[in-house]
């Protein structure tokens, strides 16, 4: 076996070690977002994701990987492994997208939105990003470092979610008489179960992202990425659990699990440039992050129940400028045009489109579905059909 | 290290990897009944996934892998890698045939015919199909292509539970006045959680059964493999996600992971043989066989509660003939050879077995240990006692 | 590539893979612990499991390895694995002393310990057993067989445990009036789930202790351990089950995964040197100790909800001797040296550090918090608001 057939064996086989750890992502969402929503919604959340993973993945089969890279080549691993590890990502800029608008989104509306973000939008922003980089030679080229989407990825989902969010409205009765309506998380096993499986399919997510392990300097940065990146999120869920407890002297388990996704969230666009001691700094300053944004955004009566603005947007412009202020040979300023430019195409797009759907199929279920819950007119299978309601 | 050590060492982690893959179906197995059936059968269906695991495997180390391969022996990767990939499988089939059995069996006589199965049914199976090929130069040699047991295993599955429901019969209550008891799934978030275990250990088990990928032609035939793999499930769910819209306006989650699961089995056959496309059909036509058949078998009076006869028998059959459809070089008949004469000998075998078995001790628990939940009387733990029934 | 550079990247590789199996340990710990417990203190279990995993991992991260290993350097892998594979063995440590004091433990002075055992106490004992050797040439040096842990995590873990029941007492209401009041599990499914996950989480724990795959010497000296790992979980959840049906005609579930549990802790001092048939008696012992060993801590008024003692403490004893039994070239006394010094030096020194703790913020939560439930005054999330408690 030649050298290069070697590396192509270990490449191809150490991408699909890192596309399985993704997949447990699509679980990790799941039961992360069933187990915040109320037992009425849990059905519906469960049947988004589900129908998420099978219509972005399908569509960035048929259009969206074509559109991202050009052509279905590559030399330096097997084109389906390369493929699979793309794949797995396109889902996950809907799932943070379909997250914050859960309890009042119709599913039907929705799949349309993601046939459009994984064909074309999120296709598009890796093309401009990490893939044919169809702006190159124009002023919008973008040369922000991101290895595995702290704004590719997360910010995406989150200016789409922040269009949502303005198009759909809260849900109804959570902004009352001026006042925030508490709305808990049903099922707090799941929340944690979730939030666990997200961070192990990061380790793939980031690892993976620096697309090779066959050299003795690619095992050392994959190594230490993965080292990095689990760094940050364990920093952001102790400063969360930190200032939950001075300010409530109450350790709320679904802000430490927020915060911990927020380090991570954060520690994503330069995990493999980092020293082993920053990426301690990054997570911890995005888990505070989250702890402040969460209310703030509730203040804006940006309604949303899982807090994924704060984890994803907030933290995906933060962890990419970061890499500007930590890394030396990083431009600050190229950080910041990435960020902004990604984020005007994101939200202008995806403003259009879900306005434009939403005219053909509202987003919205009416207040009576609401206050039933959305599982009987969407899904018609409730989640927990034997077990009394106490509320 | 010579070329053959390293990959000997590669494809040794390769089974590894793929196995540990496998093994996450016994969680989702077990999560996927627990959340199908009521409440009150809840621990006995988890003790019954968990004992099948213990007893099959044991079986299959004791005997089972001898009766299928003949010796223990392996040049290429480390024979207990090769051996550890191939327990993997054992529980699988006894595992779909106790899950339509569920709510009305009991543990007991079950273990005795998982002790059958997994030491005597499936490895012979396994030896006609894929080992030591007793049967070679005989008129009933078996010629099919079955790459990760459409047949061998979801067949095989779906056979031993087809006898196993005409012995045992419907629940108490279920076909009562000519008229279908509909029984709700107690638990969605958990029926979710284990069809997307099963789902990810399906990456481990197709593409681990291409046996190695230690070259760069083997390597992309475990790309492919996982890739089409993947496919077929997102188009069965995708297609089942549409007929239940057609039909009821409603997107029935249970069904759409069925869907799923259907695709799944159904390019389970042959997922190394097919181009990018073609899963798409076949996943789509396996989802949509289990939407028609779950009806039809309950006209028949078959009471499947999981639904597996339709997942793993139907879609065991669709798949292995599929290949003699798709792929010019693999002959059709041959393909229907082998799914008639694997299903006659796990239908008459199991069938005699189950019956001798079911004299001595029963398989059909009485109608108040129904009533009153097989939990009671099977384990002596409730599965969530200070959860009020609301029904 | 040459053949150090192959081999430091295919041990690189081998051990991130198992890395992440072992931190599937920590949903694993979380989900077994929320389900054995009561509702009203499930929030508080998930917070103790996370913020264990945060903080004795950074504590291990600034601290710990230091203590353990002496020096940051590594030249068969990359450090930065080195140190991931064994950064995710501490916290096992703190999740099996955590887990038998839950429904009374405050997580404030618990979160104190942490940082004591993951910096100091844990890296202690791995710097005398597997590491820089401290105490080597001395009288205590140790000389015990113990491949991943059987006595240097497990019993670790139970003499810390052991420390910490007797400085903070049972439950309120557990013993009372000489009866022992049963108090049952909440959520089976999750304890199933956590169980499983703890299983395959032991694939790479003791699978990844070997340390290297990259020699065929290696690599069947790996995959050997992960079936003889395996096989010991079965035999221990098989006799469990076979004792349970003996003494109560009944297959209690939580029974049956401790005994699969014990027997996991049972062979994790030597899979690798024993036979493919010895594990089965391993495992099988293993399983049974821990029925005996349940009800034994009862009558002694050591109470343990989840059975961390029986699992960890007896087995990691019971593993550690066996070797000396069945491995002719491991010398018995040196096994029963090693067993009985890591425990004199753990149980002191954790008790110590506990008292001192204990005057300080006290462990053990006040009576009308116990009896309202750990949640409220914890946590101040609810676990699950939304169902009607029949208790």
């Amino acid at each position: 076996m030649s050298e290069l057939d070697l590396k192509y064996v270990l490449d191809t086989f150490f991408a699909l070690f890192s596309m399985v750890l993704i997949i447990f992502m699509v679980p990790g969402f799941a039961m992360l977002e069933a187990g915040l929503v109320r037992t009425k919604n849990v059905s519906s959340v469960l049947t988004v994701n589900t129908m998420i993973y099978a219509v972005a993945s399908l569509m960035f089969l048929l259009i969206g990987y074509t559109v991202a890279f050009g052509s279905w080549e590559n030399t330096s691993m097997s084109i389906w492994a390369a493929f699979l590890f793309q794949m797995a990502f396109v889902g996950k800029t809907v799932n943070i997208m379909s997250g914050g608008v859960s309890e009042r989104v119709r599913i039907i509306p929705l799949m349309f939105f993601t046939v459009v973000m994984g064909g074309f939008i999120y296709p598009f922003i890796v093309n401009i990003s990490w893939g044919a980089d169809f702006l190159a030679d124009t002023m919008f080229d973008i040369n922000m470092y991101d290895l595995a989407g702290s704004t590719v990825i997360h910010s995406t989902g989150g200016w789409a979610l922040l269009a949502a969010i303005m198009i759909m409205g809260p849900r109804k009765g959570r902004y009352k008489d001026g006042k925030i309506k508490v709305i808990p998380a049903s099922n707090i096993p799941l929340v944690v179960l979730g939030a666990l499986l997200l961070w192990i399919g990061w380790f793939g997510f980031n690892g993976g992202s620096v697309g090779s392990i066959s050299s003795v300097e690619n095992a050392d940065t994959v190594a230490k990425t993965i080292m990095n990146t689990n760094t940050a999120g364990l920093a952001g869920a102790l400063m969360a659990g930190i200032l939950m407890y001075i300010r409530y002297r109450l350790l709320d388990i679904t802000m430490i699990l927020n915060g911990a996704l927020g380090g991570l969230v954060a520690v994503t666009a330069g995990p493999d440039l980092y020293d082993m001691y920053t990426p301690i700094l990054i997570g911890a300053i995005g888990g505070a992050l989250v702890v402040f944004a969460v209310p703030m955004f509730d203040r804006l009566r940006l309604d949303d129940p899982v807090g994924a603005l704060s984890v994803h947007l907030v933290n995906g412009i933060w962890g990419t400028l970061a890499v500007g202020l930590f890394v030396e040979k990083i431009s600050f300023l190229e950080q910041l045009k990435g960020v902004a430019e990604v984020g005007v195409i994101v939200f202008v797009v995806s403003f259009i489109v879900l306005f434009i759907i939403n005219k053909i199929v509202r987003f919205r279920a009416d207040d009576e579905a609401q206050i039933e819950g959305l599982d009987v007119q969407e899904v018609g299978v409730e989640a927990y059909p034997e077990f009394k309601r106490a509320i």
